[in-house]
């Protein structure tokens, strides 16, 4: 295995890499050893041609007519996507989507650690959710000056969503995981991925409307 | 406003719809009155020809040099995505997520309705969430019967995510919106949309690596 750690990818063989892992998983489960780029194309639909091209920016290199060896190439994955290390994180906004977040353990596995809380609404300051105290986002500066986060989860209100990223940027994080339902306007140099949970919703609603009119 | 609901439009219109809506409500709440593709294009730094060309799905024309009259660009938007109705839905999986997508009340807005709620756990049985009360996979066969629901939302965890969604469309549902971590197998006609909140944080984590030894 190689080190192409400071190799990119296009955004599509990131989106594909994580459907990758939970494929390799499920085969571990099964005592699975030795797996070839066609089982996971078979397993996901796609062409064999595109997992191999995915699977070359990790670095890994499979052996002649056997296959990845599956554990390794897990471990090259998550390498490649950071996922071996947890990066601390905040969020901001405890509503449901929030709370979710917050509880779910399972990000752990995908690099993301949620080290502080945060909410400006009176009757949650001081709450606790999955251990860690939610506190008022002014206390957002005493922890940007102990601590080195880089992540920022938004999960607020649209009203609040771009001040609050602008205080996340203020405060030394570089990279935002937006759920607010907001274009968020920031420097350049700041990655924000947006995860909008209404245009998912568009499309479904939009396709199913047009099936029932079909009929 | 003409009525063009028989007409499709692209994935990548149909998700920059949901947006367009977030912007008009924010103009609203301004008392804006008309508004131009030029302004829409600005506030979400698109191009102004790309905003014109997705509202024309909707079948809405605007007044030369005035604009749209807000309150109907916004309907029709709404129209066009089967928002004005709202769609009975089923979820199962009352999990950390499922509770979330139960409990915002703002998918009503967006045309989805949960009438039922599934779980398998026998500790979740029985307890109300949102005024619902969770009920066992089996019952689904019940409801199937009396009810005409045709969207589905699983929020399971990726080993029970595609017996539940053969199970749900035995049952009726013609429209899948999944969370779990599987790419879910189902007839040509069906609808499938898939939120995958691992491939969103892959390219945020990857990024961010990417950053970090750029520095």
């Amino acid at each position: 295995m190689k080190d192409k750690k400071n190799t990119s990818a296009s955004l599509p063989t990131l989106r594909r890499l994580p459907r990758y892992i939970h494929v390799l998983k499920r085969l571990k489960l099964k005592n699975t050893e030795y797996v070839s780029a066609t089982t996971i194309a078979e397993e996901l639909e796609i062409e064999s041609i595109q997992v191999r091209k995915d699977l070359s920016v990790t670095g890994i290199v499979g052996k002649p007519k056997i296959g990845f060896e599956l554990d390794e190439l897990i471990i090259s994955i998550q390498e490649f996507l950071n996922w071996n290390k947890q990066e601390d994180a905040y969020l901001i906004g405890v509503g449901g989507l929030g709370k979710a977040i917050v509880s779910y353990e399972n990000f752990k596995n995908y690099g993301l650690n949620i080290v502080a809380v945060f909410d400006n609404n009176k009757k949650k300051i001081g709450k606790k959710i999955n251990g860690l105290e939610i506190l008022p986002l002014d206390k957002l500066y005493d922890f940007g000056e102990r601590k080195n986060v880089k992540i920022g989860v938004i999960t607020t209100p649209a009203s609040a969503a771009q001040e609050v990223c602008d205080k996340l940027i203020i405060n030394g994080v570089k990279a935002i995981w937006n759920f607010s339902p907001v274009s968020l306007k920031a420097p350049k140099d700041i990655i924000i991925e947006s995860v909008h949970l209404s245009q998912s919703l568009a499309v479904l609603t939009h396709k199913l409307s047009m099936k029932v009119i079909e009929k």
